[in-house]
């Protein structure tokens, strides 16, 4: 790897991005990308004729790097063949228009696909000599599920017998990893007969491989395929050509395209990076973002309020035994602590959201280095804020999340951000309640940004993506994949609705939460409830079914149902924790306690608080 | 069967509704159901005990027939096991406070669950002792991802071997049928062994049998699953409990439960009428709604209009080749006429629309019997409308299908409902464009609705639901499903976005159409184009495709690229249609013409429509 070498070429299917043919040029350009595969149906719905086509890309800077697919050419029946090979003819007149060299062939799923290795090998190569001669070439794809070849060992099987120096291979990470492959064995194939590399990540998930392969693939790095060890496999042949992202998921395929593509680029940065190490000769310049820096904790989390839910939470943050320790020097915003558990209240506009609603605005994030870690962030296509300052305030580097959220990188120090600060003479280590700082925040995503969100935090952030999991909450299947710092110094939950949440949809809307450590819950919990924190009762029948499955001491089983206290174990430990009530519409605090090495967030309680959480709303209202 | 007998017991679990514990039963109790099953998350997220839960139901008219699930009982670790029976003593103490006599126990899905088949009959056994001293008793259930009981024979098996009273089967129609069980199988049951029967249907799907049963449940009648021969099998034995249904469905999780719980007594009743001929000795009477009247086509199509998208329609009909043939005696209704094909404008407020907007708000259907027709649908749980009426209008029986649009049932004479508007004088068989009447008509469904409209039609008006296809069109995934007559005098195709449409949602919104028929689509086409009708242009791209794949004759595929045509294959014909743009915001026309026996609706051609029409639309609005 050396500086003077260019860039991979980083190539994006236009099928993985919504919209028509236009949008998605117009996203993959902004995003940076270098090349496109025209992905058929988008071209044969365009009013663009295939030479226009190649105008707009070259007017985008994009290459055109593949047509695709052309499917089930091979057939046992020799009229059928020889339609195809008509059909394949008037392709390569589309491409020769579209200016691109390289056509992606499937492996045929028809009944009539040819198994013997010989006669496909044959067909193969008749194809690819009328491409050749047209000064095209073939790349020819195993799917997981093709008829008779369905492994890129069977794909290579047939083009290294056809011998045709006009047809090669394509590997589809999809394809292989799916199947459980072997990216060991791509080293008997030399670079040059790798004529394509199509990138897709996915979910480990327990279904049809045609329909895992249609609706749920992913960007890299989001899902759970070693899409690294796959590509270093592939570089490690003299594979010089484009790194081609092939995404079918069906939420991008109906959410805004120049989201989608800025994702997506994103996506390949991070997997470029990922690879810095592993490859020790490439022929190209990898991306290498400035490294992350590490987190050591959340400084911060911030509000947004108003006139009516200000004085809501802020009263709240007071009965949970928080001080009101500063007034920041030129804005409407208030520092609450509690230990190392600090709450910025900000009753300046800073996301627009409806009267009398509270909501979780921003985390500030102590890094070892914050600007390095803006820097990082710009260069893996985060959008770095604009910070307004004050005279004497600090200079806090802050990027958006996916869902909005403002991600401050800070160090807290006597003369960083807390300066902007004018203390009031409140003192936070006076009458607290025990919390001791922030364990973790949790977010509600929206619907089209889930799978991005695990993106953003593991390479913006450098936190772990840890599995997705499910619960069966009352308004309907929720979401939830928690992101953290391997030592667990930051922790976050993200959260969605499995379906787009519509008309009847009753609960509390999605609300977020702040939950405070404390190294005793029950002593918490008895000081809250001393000073009217509004904590949420829970049924007495959460507390007997915690009987009947955990057979609880009775101490800890009393505290459970004088308190409201929820309850949950793993292997290493179990997870004590509270809810307060919703505040302002949208936030709500947890007060939580680790016990041994419990490793979860409590979610299997999510559809007890949310009925509770509804509960206490109807008995507001009235 | 008699009609002395009392009919069945008919029961849901809470499990198939949305909301809290409160909002199921309510939704149960006022769709008719005599019972739940209590699902037991749902009791421990609520606040009422289990005493106050058993009286409100009391207060409702609702039985409690099953406390569920109880998971993973037996165990090969006598300590587990010894602490199982312990969590079951907890749960018989609730079911003795609900008042509810039978608790599901599921086969074990732990690692450590038995297999050894005297083993768990012992422990079963051992179970059913205890239950049976408190007057309980255990239905015993496979599921069909059990360790080592996933099949209902291995459960019958253990039930058998146990030998105990209180230890009897349930039979739940997904466990068995997922896994291709033969109901035959159950004539060497007892009738008295069979504690309890579950009823679930579900679309054919590829997919591990575990998500397939959690996310994708439907009630009966909505999937491929032969319920009828299930249940008749069941009640051969003598079974004389509940039918009780039990879905597990994504969408009903987050669904008005109100609407869910009509559309579950809905299948009930579909299921046991298509039982009554099935089953030659029940103990109950079944239910027998009036038989569903033959239709004979449609007899109109009603759009409603305004002042803006009126005349944009009317302008439309007219170059389609439509008379305005009749005006209505008292409202602002146009009847518009060509051969068979009849639209209605309906320019009084039929459904909220916004202004410009047109949309289908009815479909006439020609029925034999339409009086029958409209008490079959009140029997049905489909809401029959109330109909104002002039001094001399027809009496027109209606009901509203799922998505708000209104089903008249007709009989189609010159006394009948044409009589209700004056003629104007113009013909509807001068000057005409070809067309013989409508073909059919495409309806996109709320997303929360598909598959209850797929019943609604099934049962309410006797069409049968055909395999729901996928296509993936430019702003996402859309699913459709055609609902026909045997003889196909009516046809309609449903269509919804695969997920909720979000914020990035830039087509043109859900347009429904009307396909007119004509017997020679290009001289329509020629017709269409002098008379100056807004047919949608298609890209040259299309046809150059349409060559590729089928090698269509030259004079035909000069007609496609000169006319903007779609063409379609099956098996058994070919289709030709065309498209108009979209009128009025919402509505589209197409002109179909069948060759052959072709029995789809070009559903294949949407994702290029699609494009089309938004390309329409920017360039109008452009």
């Amino acid at each position: 790897m050396s500086a003077d070498h260019p860039g991979p070429h980083r190539s994006i299917a236009t099928v993985c991005l919504s919209g028509t043919l236009e949008d998605k040029l117009a996203a993959a350009s902004a995003a940076g990308f270098a090349g496109i595969e025209v992905f058929e149906p988008d071209l044969v719905a365009s009013p663009w004729s295939p030479t226009e086509l190649a105008a707009r890309c070259a007017d985008l800077g994009l290459s055109i790097d593949l047509y695709q697919p052309f499917r089930d050419l091979d057939s046992t029946d020799p009229a059928r063949f020889a339609r195809n090979l008509r059909r394949a003819e008037r392709k390569f007149d589309v491409m020769e228009q579209l200016g691109t060299a390289t056509v992606l062939v499937c492996s045929s799923v028809a009944a009539d696909g040819v198994a013997d290795p010989d006669l496909l090998a044959e067909q193969l190569a008749a194809a690819a000599v009328r491409a050749g001669e047209r000064g095209l070439r073939i790349a020819y794809e195993a799917l997981a599920w093709g008829t008779h070849v369905s492994t890129w060992e069977a794909s290579w099987d047939a083009v290294r017998r056809a011998g045709s120096p006009a047809l090669g291979l394509c590997l589809d990470s999809f394809h292989v990893l799916s199947r459980g492959g072997d990216p060991a064995g791509f080293a008997a194939v030399p670079g040059e007969k790798l004529f394509f590399l199509q990138l897709a990540d996915a979910p480990q998930l327990q279904m049809d491989v045609l329909q895992w392969s249609r609706h749920h693939r992913l960007f890299p790095g989001q899902g759970a395929f070693d899409l690294t060890g796959f590509v270093a496999a592939v570089l490690a042949t003299g594979y010089d050509g484009p790194l081609s992202l092939e995404v079918f998921n069906d939420v991008y395929r109906q959410a805004d395209p120049t989201r989608t593509a800025l994702d997506a680029m994103r996506s390949l940065l991070w997997l470029e990076e990922s690879l810095a190490d592993r490859t020790p000769v490439v022929p190209r310049a990898l991306a290498r973002p400035p490294a992350a820096p590490e987190l050591s904790g959340y400084s911060f989390t911030e509000l947004a309020v108003d006139g009516v839910s200000g004085p809501e939470v802020a009263g709240a943050l007071a009965a949970l035994g928080f001080a009101h320790t500063g007034q920041h020097r030129s804005k409407p915003v208030q520092l609450w602590e509690q230990g190392r558990a600090r709450v910025l209240l900000n009753a300046s506009v800073v996301r627009p959201a409806a009267a009398g609603v509270a909501a979780v605005a921003a985390l500030g994030l102590e890094s070892a280095d914050p600007g390095r870690a803006a820097q990082r962030a710009e260069v893996l296509c985060a959008p770095v804020l604009p910070r307004t300052r004050g005279a004497t305030e600090a200079d806090l580097s802050a990027v958006a999340a996916p869902d909005g959220t403002q991600v401050f990188f800070t160090r807290t120090h006597p003369g960083g951000w807390p300066a902007d600060f004018l203390p009031t003479g409140d003192r936070a280590d006076d009458g607290g309640a025990g919390l001791t700082g922030i364990d973790h925040v949790g977010l509600t995503q929206p619907f089209d940004t889930f799978d991005e969100a695990g993106l953003f935090y593991r390479a913006v952030l450098g936190l772990d993506p840890q599995p997705v999991t499910e619960v069966a909450a009352p308004f309907g299947l929720v979401r939830s994949r928690a992101v953290t710092r391997p030592d667990r110094a930051v922790r976050l939950t993200l959260s969605v609705a499995a379906l787009r949440r519509g008309g009847w949809a009753p609960g509390v809307p999605d609300p977020q939460y702040v939950a405070f450590a404390t190294d005793d819950v029950v002593a918490t919990a008895r000081a809250l409830r001393a000073a009217g924190a509004p904590l949420l009762p829970l049924p007495a029948n959460y507390a007997d079914d915690l009987d009947a499955r955990f057979d609880l001491d009775s101490a800890l089983l009393a505290a459970v149902r004088e308190h409201g206290l929820m309850y949950d174990e793993d292997d290493a430990g179990a997870y004590l924790h509270l809810a307060t009530a919703v505040l302002g519409d949208r936030v709500f605090f947890e007060v939580v306690q680790r016990l041994g090495g419990y490793d979860g967030h409590g979610l299997v309680d999510t559809p007890v608080r949310m009925a509770a959480h509804r509960r206490w709303r109807l008995q507001a209202a009235g």
